[in-house]
């Protein structure tokens, strides 16, 4: 039964062209910018194929080969090593992964606990990095400051500072990625304050304003870096987008480099 | 064109029979317990028709009467108010509504400010009251308290009271509801701490036993109930039913109701 049922199936199987797949994800980078850097590589009817997908900020680019490109390892390899190598260090790895999952992987490998202030994202950064299994191991936890009471009394900012620059305020958010640090303890935080909506916006600050900063514990001093977002989309959206983009606004400080913007990201004064 | 084309459409559609329909939300008990609390109402063949469907632990009881009965307004509100005795206080009211929102009208209704702690949801259930526009009226704030070292530092949980009964335990989920009152300020709380899993369980504590505790000031003093869950499925399953357990838990305790169980609930000691 096996030889007459069974074996024909595997025959038909193995004599299917060979295929190679790979993803890497890229977070920070809009598709058009991803495909801009990819160039020639995106070219059609090449084979492998590389083309993109996007899916909740995180554009992943896929490389596929089939028939005899796929039995060629060596520059299957190498194309995805190119393809990494135009999206660095915006790729959050070679192979399928989450954000919360590069940010671990970077945390974990520089011995850097994390903790977290949010705001107007009310806990949604946090619970995107609980959601990976042994995240104890790198996070410590955080604080939702949705209150300006709670931003003084958990995270010792300031009623003048808040007075003087508003909730939603570059400052305001540098004062929070400090003061959970200096309040939690850790040695990398990140730091969301915004207008989520669909109230509280104004003129000079519209629903979708958010400033997220990052802190780093660093020879005894603190490193912060902050940024301007403006995010398009409704309530969630907005949450959605500033709990991810201060997961990745922290993954490039940890890895040097604060200075590379993000999606949706406005120019530093 | 209007007569010849549209108008018959409108009158098509107004000559359809009428329809009434009506939604009223329950949480906390099971899609049986509700059928059998219905009982004769779901019987087959009735008119108005009375039917149950669940998603994300909610039940919705759904009423639809067709043709006559839903030309009898006064009938099929009398029925809706029959369904929602049956369900009280589990109903979250007549008509759609998250239980957060649910959660928020009877904090407004009583001027309860809320604050979390949660461990092992790490933040979902913050960012399920925060989906809910305008929730920083009721809503003041939370502590992701992941590690012991922030459950004691941010909630003054002892480290005694952790290597006595473990961080994942009844006398834990108290020490962090009355913490968070006492450290974060605010009316009513409610906390979480257990195993999400894989990794964690054990032969007493296997992966799921989360433990729920809610706090309330009242007259100087606060009262606290602490309940005991063992919820099926997996990390993200666990942590979801964790959040929205705890959500629902306060909800019964704002509305003097701590002593009812809720869905999953293990019988008190």
């Amino acid at each position: 039964m096996f030889d007459r049922f069974v074996a024909p199936t595997l025959r038909h199987d193995d004599a299917r062209p060979p295929i190679l797949t790979q993803a890497i994800p890229v977070f920070g980078l809009g598709e058009s910018v991803v495909a801009e850097r990819l160039g020639d590589l995106m070219r059609r009817n090449r084979n492998p194929i590389v083309g993109t997908t996007a899916s909740g900020m995180v554009v992943t680019v896929r490389l596929r080969a089939e028939g005899d490109a796929a039995l060629d390892r060596a520059s299957f390899d190498a194309l995805a090593a190119e393809v990494l190598a135009r999206v660095e260090p915006y790729a959050l790895g070679i192979g399928a992964c989450s954000l919360a999952e590069a940010l671990g992987r970077e945390a974990q490998a520089r011995g850097v606990e994390v903790v977290l202030a949010e705001s107007c994202s009310g806990g949604l950064a946090a619970s995107m990095i609980c959601e990976v299994p042994g995240a104890s191991a790198w996070f410590a936890g955080g604080v939702v400051s949705y209150s300006n009471e709670l931003k003084r009394r958990l995270l010792g900012v300031s009623a003048e500072l808040i007075e003087r620059h508003g909730a939603v305020s570059r400052e305001c958010a540098e004062a929070m990625a400090r003061g959970v640090l200096d309040r939690l303890g850790g040695s990398g935080s990140a730091s969301i304050t915004g207008i989520a909506g669909p109230d509280g916006g104004s003129e000079a600050k519209p629903v979708g304003t958010v400033f997220i900063a990052t802190a780093r514990r660093a020879n005894g001093s603190i490193e912060v870096r902050a940024r301007h977002f403006r995010f398009p989309g409704d309530r969630a959206a907005i949450r959605d987008r500033s709990a991810r983009s201060a997961l990745g606004a922290l993954r490039l400080h940890l890895l040097d480099r604060p200075d590379l913007p993000l999606l949706w990201e406005r120019p530093t004064r």
